[in-house]
């Protein structure tokens, strides 16, 4: 009944509620078709199996499964979406259109009220606003949806470019219920203010703010999986100050400090034309990344992190290696000197900038594929993710990549910051606040191997009658160790399954195997299995491996430590299996 | 008391044993003398603080003093006697030496028959037979003497260069009680037959053997971390096939397929003068180390090693990246091809060898220290460690690390060999027999990070009265991670203490760390900690993390494989707490 509505919308526009739903009630023929249009249109991507799948899902469980495969459509058509038209859709969102009907006009506040089930749920697009509650159980992407309650559609809309097509606004134009105010629509590009963060940029509203100022914020983890190179606007964003505003025209680039060198002062045209233009697809991942599980331990000092906070994109840039080449740089200097010092623009009100070190022989590694990025999925870094010119070292800690780049120094000393001395380093959970001695422990470079679920969530709810299920999560090791196998439990790791693994966008033909000491990208893996009989619980567990044979930890305890960073225990997520209602009755 | 003794064999010889002691129960004064002598020597290498431990150990504690100190010293002076004197010494077991007194003659197997301290404890040195019974409790080095037991000294005394002094040998010839049969004495000498293992060398008698054709054996651990540079004669054995006999005057080492270039035919002595000679100190691990633990779990596949399949050398030869240039290796060549292929010239009654294979940015890395090597701890190749030349992939399992080594293959392909494709893989711990695809995991290279306790062993009696305990062990990463820290628990990993790294000879100054990525030679460590209150039964606990900060899973059953490989949660050693007599009596 739900998938006949839902079809109906593809060729039937405008109808009053009460109408609709009489009309489909008798539209046998109508459905039909629609049911063999869809199905036409997922094969193409999904293969026979998944049509199989959709044969079986007429059963009580059809919803689940068509949610499934219209969110993977969403994820492998969102790939090929260029960037450039998601960035000018969310440009559109406070763009104040004339009303063109006589519904009621509605303020962002009243809207905003309405976020649930309960009170309905309301979003706005191009201004107007729509009532979808009715909607929300039918939304082939499922509870996604709900990320946009009280707010504007046009953000997601960019991540699942599925929605652009015109039988989507069709469906969404049945629920209009008015138009939003004209204030509300130019408020947003009204805010200014002598706040250092009143110049930060605008962000994606699916984000989940860890600190406002400086910004720190990670996507939902159910939407992270759902792209294997994750959309720049849900990109986590791990700010430490605000961002700098950096005009491309007076910017330059310093690189100082090559022995027997020179000195070079250059342009952001000079970095794009001077030296080869290099891509690499890197995950760049957070040292707090899972601090929350930590904090579950033990109360940590730092942002309280999710599972969310590491991200994957391609970065295009000139070779770190090649400007220490053009400033001097000679392989006998490794004798004398050998760490790589960056200094970003981003700076506090007594002008200390953000700095890092890595170590040189990773900077001039013919394979160390280090960046001066000034690209991010194929077009120019935002402003959040180091605009004009970031560094990218792979398969190294995020407070290493540093971004909005000032200045690059080659030097016998690791960076003198407060961030590469006393802080991102790891320690034994024997150490606390009165006894650490931050000399003690080497400042972090490589990660260590990590995995996490992102499907289904903590508390999620399984229904019995779907029996099986599927569960996804990424997988990614630092120092380029490819991840090579990850093992899914759902008893709480008594007993193990290989999850499959993903290392392309899904649907597209998977990339070919790196070459060793460069697998620099994460892998997405997805495992479904039947649900285990009688259990009211699932306790899932993933544990990933490297090609080292690294494996994660067991438990958070003994790797807790007092900055809550290397958080990469095995992670757990328990879920509640729901019997039918039926067989509860007959119970 | 017993000090006394042991002085007094310092100054006075040849005493029957009722004078002896008698003497000594008045002998006030040599004592005196005799320990400042022996604290003067110890004070050279263990400095004040060690000084200080001895003078407390006039209490009932000063036998565990004392035997610490005179083990640490050992350490000390092995490392500083020439390895050729050790040989030179382990070759005169098998010397006739005509009978030099009217003492009973003795057979060897009657000398077998006296292992223990209920037996008698009987060893033979130089063609002598010695009942040590009485000496075992007063052995400063403690219980390793029994190691000895029934067999030869000289082997282990080439291990412990304490023992090359006049005054060993004073109190040694106090024991004397017969002479070993000149038969014995050459028995060792004659052995021959058709057997292929029969032309394999001699080895230690302190190894214990997993498998004798093919031999594989490792040491006693708590002989293991006696020394930084692991004595070759006790460094793990692990033979695939006989031991091959080389002439090294006919050996020629066979370079092929380096496109473009030629093929090499290089003799030992070309090898030797043509290539700049490197040494590299590396610790090699077989990939079935502590294999015994996951045996535990559910029963696997291969030899059941304890946790001393791993030792320390340093190794020089030629480096493979030099060999291969001069093969005409170019950096192109690295687009066409990807491997390097090594074959061994042991093989079976068929005729195949043992081969592997690593891959080529390895083998051609300016950093990845490669080597021909043909010497190990400063003297040839012994026979069981692949004379007169092997491959040393620093960082690398043990497999690859190919002994007698015949043949250098660079290819598109890895190895073909058995131990490449179908061996030394990790699988999920829910992979069989049944359902195991060799093909679906990477063969085995860097290994991950590793540590195991090697005192006390399982089992050990702690003495409440001495108030403390003192843990020691190793921890080593692959892939040149170096290790920063290691964790030790005595609750079974409830809480945890930082231990002490040591990273050359004990009371050696510390080696500098080494670059990034190449800290190829393990750490030892140590802990002294106070006895927990209370407590009937130690659980100690063991976990190291390397400098990309990857730790040791907590537990075996979840890293369980098929194979048995790659076993690496944290070791667990439970010992006893014996309480004093008098409280014992108290209660």
């Amino acid at each position: 009944m739900l998938l006949l509505r839902h079809c109906r919308g593809l060729t039937r526009v405008g109808l009053l509620k009460t109408q609709r739903v009489q009309l489909l009630q008798g539209a046998a023929l109508p459905v039909a078709v629609c049911a063999g249009s869809l199905c036409a249109r997922w094969g193409s991507s999904h293969g026979g199996h998944k049509s199989g799948q959709y044969q079986r899902s007429h059963g009580p469980n059809w919803r689940h499964a068509l949610a499934g495969l219209l969110a993977g459509t969403g994820a492998v058509l969102a790939y090929g979406l260029h960037h450039s038209q998601t960035e000018q859709a969310a440009a559109t969102i406070v763009q104040p259109i004339a009303p063109a009907s006589s519904l009621p006009i509605y303020t962002q506040d009243e809207v905003t009220k309405h976020r649930s089930v309960e009170e309905g749920v309301w979003v706005t697009y191009k201004g107007s606003v729509y009532d979808i509650t009715e909607f929300v159980s039918m939304h082939p992407g499922g509870d996604k949806i709900l990320l946009a309650a009280g707010g504007a559609l046009e953000p997601f809309w960019a991540l699942y470019a599925v929605h652009s097509q015109d039988h989507v606004l069709e469906i969404l134009s049945e629920y209009k219920v008015g138009e939003l105010s004209a204030e509300d629509r130019l408020m947003q590009q009204s805010v200014k203010s002598t706040d250092p963060y009143s110049t930060d940029p605008e962000r994606h509203p699916a984000l989940r703010i860890n600190s406002l100022k400086p910004f720190n914020a990670e996507p939902p983890p159910e939407i992270l999986s759902d792209n294997y190179i994750t959309p720049s606007a849900i990109f986590f964003k791990r700010n430490h100050l605000p961002v700098p505003q950096v005009d491309p025209k007076s910017y330059r680039l310093q690189v100082e400090g090559v022995p027997g060198g020179v000195s070079l002062s250059l342009s952001l045209e000079e970095l794009k034309t001077h030296f080869p233009k290099h891509t690499v697809t890197a995950t760049l991942q957070c040292a707090g990344n899972r601090r929350s599980e930590m904090n579950k331990v033990k109360q940590v000092k730092g942002l309280n992190w999710g599972i969310a906070a590491i991200s994957n994109a391609t970065w295009s840039g000139a070779r770190l290696k090649d400007v220490l080449l053009a400033a001097g740089y000679r392989s006998e200097v490794a004798q004398q000197t050998s760490h790589v010092q960056f200094e970003g623009l981003d700076s506090d009100v007594t002008g200390t900038t953000y700095g890092a070190s890595i170590p040189l022989n990773k900077a001039v590694s013919e394979e160390g594929d280090v960046l001066l990025a000034y690209q991010m999925n194929g077009e120019d870094l935002p402003a959040d993710h180091g605009y004009p010119v970031r560094v990218v070292v792979p398969g190294t800690v995020g407070a290493r990549n540093v971004k909005w780049l000032g200045k690059i120094i080659v030097s016998e000393e690791e960076s003198s910051s407060h961030w590469q001395q006393n802080d991102y380093k790891g320690f034994s959970p024997a150490t606390d606040w009165d006894t650490v001695d931050f000399k003690s422990a080497p400042a972090i470079q490589e990660l260590p191997i990590q995995s996490a679920i992102t499907q289904p969530v903590e508390g999620a709810v399984v229904e019995r009658s779907a029996e099986e299920v599927t569960v996804k999560g990424y997988a990614w090791s630092g120092g380029g160790r490819e991840v090579v196998r990850v093992d899914v439990s759902l008893d709480g790791g008594r007993t193990w399954q290989v999850a499959q693994l993903q290392s392309s966008e899904k649907g597209q033909v998977p990339a070919p195997s790196p070459p060793p000491g460069r697998a620099w990208a994460w892998k997405l893996w997805e495992l479904t299995a039947p649900l285990p009989p009688v259990v009211q619980e699932l306790e899932i567990v993933c544990k990933a491996v490297d090609n080292s044979y690294n494996m994660q930890p067991d438990s958070v305890a003994p790797i807790w430590n007092l900055r809550g960073v290397l958080s990469n225990a095995w992670h757990r997520v328990k879920v509640t299996v729901k019997e039918d209602e039926e067989k509860q009755k007959l119970l």
